[in-house]
């Protein structure tokens, strides 16, 4: 076998060992079947086992209540960002962003094409290194909104709410990407939550929609089929051939959470650890590190920094690829660097990383 | 390993098993690259790289002109039903449909709530067991249509044009899903030709789109991004995330197709063997096998059949599976049987089927 190395891409992003070596085990022919899950019907027994499996581990790790459906869907977020004003953005209503980075940012730009649009908040000023309070969140928030907008954990700029934005009788919906998952949630505060698979629970090609049952029901009638929540919710998410080897990849990160974590509370303590490493080296560096994010709304998922000394950071990639730390690049539009730390990064990659921050500030301080 | 059978089944379905053994061996961990492709950045050189070879081995193979785009989409055909007329039917224009079975009648149904389309012709009423006539095509055609769209092989009833239909200056749009690949074409005769990915070329996830340039660049500036061929086309097809393992696995197959089976010319040599296997038992058999489709528009690709005996299907059915075929019910808007027998599936296999069906035909006659 290949040597494998730590990624701390962004997205598609590291994945479970166990779940990687349990897809390549089976790869050819599925146990029992004689042929590959990558040639099996959508319409066949065995693949609505593994779709429905996959649903229950997911309610029952998340619980979701039974009022929520949920769906399987292609496109990524990027779909989203059309789906939802598409579905629940009515003519003669408006719907309610809260800008606090890139992902949000473009999530409001995409809703635009479809319906009336207001940005409640925008954190663009400050290169979006904090959230808003909730006293500037309420002063802004329209109680007659179609839907509120937030993004939960960005990617980019790692700031993450550390709970739901209260929003009142509005819909709730949630991007939760780059941190679904990642720890207990209570559910009936959305309207929806959504994710697309890459980043922390599967590979690209699948995104997971929770959605109230009210808001399903919702769709016009008037949306091409697989546009619409309503008829691929009724169709189980198979109106059309879903994209089934990313969900049977999902189906075995749930059964990883469920069987080797221990569960998504197991699963928190964990990124809370894993986390912590990181940030205290960078508060314990004397400045030599920088954190983007303020202190109050750090992401446990995406950690963005810098050095302080930026000729030393062409050196840091290049010395921590060759210790097997790799995809450590910052986004353009932040620098510097940025691990994500998903829910699939084994303490120890984060461990060899702090390890390696530390040596290297020893060595360049 | 899992013992294999032979997969009818008409999509997802067979893949060629050279291409399921890399993929399975470099799942854990691309050589060179040290993480699997399921966790690769899109934004990575390595990833780069597998999705330009996947378009420079479609293009050698297809011998696609310079003025087309090659675009690789989520959705499955389903979402480009909707996607044509979003972006290629402005208002006070109107589109084609020739409708010759499932696909084409789904086609133009989803088109409807994007625009105003025609129906140039429909064979319903023999259940779509053959194809318009030139004539009866050039009747009906409008020489100021948006564009000219049909279905060249349709999946259900295994009726599939010999040539393209003749639609003058009209752009002409094929949904090629169920026979892409498998027989050389010249693209300058379409404005635009299509296939999701799961029926002759690869997994499900995965649609591969060939457009003429200006076609591309007609798409509206008010879409949501994604659903654009225009801002896909500019960002070379990663606007967002694409589906990377998907995209792999067929760059995997057009690989196979260019070193193993040598090129499409010998892939459409093989193509049609394995298809008169089949069609000679049906026609040798004194009408114990009923082909579905009218035998000059027969597919190459999907063979439904029946016995004039429907209380034989369930033996059929059973005793082929036994005999490691499996997949061949028909569907229920035809019955029987069906086998597809695309690209990946070996001689070996059809023959095995066709001696199979002879040994049955002896036994139950």
């Amino acid at each position: 076998m290949q040597e494998r190395v730590y990624n701390f891409s962004a997205g598609p992003a590291v994945l479970p060992l166990p779940v990687l070596e349990e897809a390549q085990r089976d790869l050819v022919a599925l146990p029992g079947v004689g042929i590959s899950v990558l040639e099996i019907s959508h319409r066949s027994k065995t693949f609505q086992m593994i779709i429905d499996e996959a649903e229950a581990n997911l309610r029952k790790l998340m619980n979701i209540p039974d009022n929520y459906k949920v769906l399987f869907l292609q496109g990524g977020a990027s779909l989203q960002f059309g789906m939802l004003p598409m579905n629940l953005l009515p003519a003669g209503k408006s719907a309610d962003y809260i800008v606090t980075g890139t992902w949000s940012k473009k999530a409001m730009s995409e809703a635009k094409t479809q319906g009336n649009v207001r940005c409640v908040w925008n954190g663009s000023e400050t290169n979006f290194d904090h959230l808003p309070t909730p006293e500037e969140l309420q002063a802004n928030l329209d109680p007659n909104a179609a839907y509120a907008y937030y993004t939960s954990n960005e990617t980019i700029q790692g700031v993450q709410f550390p709970t739901e934005p209260e929003v009142g009788e509005v819909p709730l919906i949630c991007d939760a990407s780059s941190e679904f998952m990642y720890k207990p949630l209570d559910i009936s505060k959305y309207g929806c939550i959504y994710a697309c698979a890459q980043k922390n629970c599967g590979p690209a090609g699948v995104t997971i929609v929770i959605m109230r049952e009210d808001l399903v029901n919702a769709s016009p009638d008037n949306l091409v089929s697989v546009l619409s929540y309503k008829k691929m919710s009724d169709a189980g998410s198979m109106l059309n051939t879903p994209p089934c080897f990313a969900i049977y990849v999902f189906l075995l990160v749930t059964e990883w959470m469920l069987k080797t974590v221990g569960g998504i509370d197991k699963m928190y303590e964990l990124n809370k650890r894993k986390a912590a490493l990181l940030y205290d080296v960078i508060d314990q560096s004397n400045g030599f590190y920088v954190g983007h994010a303020r202190k109050e709304c750090r992401s446990l998922m995406n950690v963005p920094f810098r050095t302080a000394n930026a000729e030393l950071e062409q050196k840091f990639l290049e010395e921590a690829k060759n210790e097997g730390l790799i995809s450590l690049g910052g986004h353009r539009s932040v620098g510097g660097f940025r691990a994500s730390i998903y829910n699939a990064m084994p303490l120890e990659g984060v461990q060899k990383l702090a390890d390696f921050m530390e040596d290297f500030h020893r060595r360049n301080d």
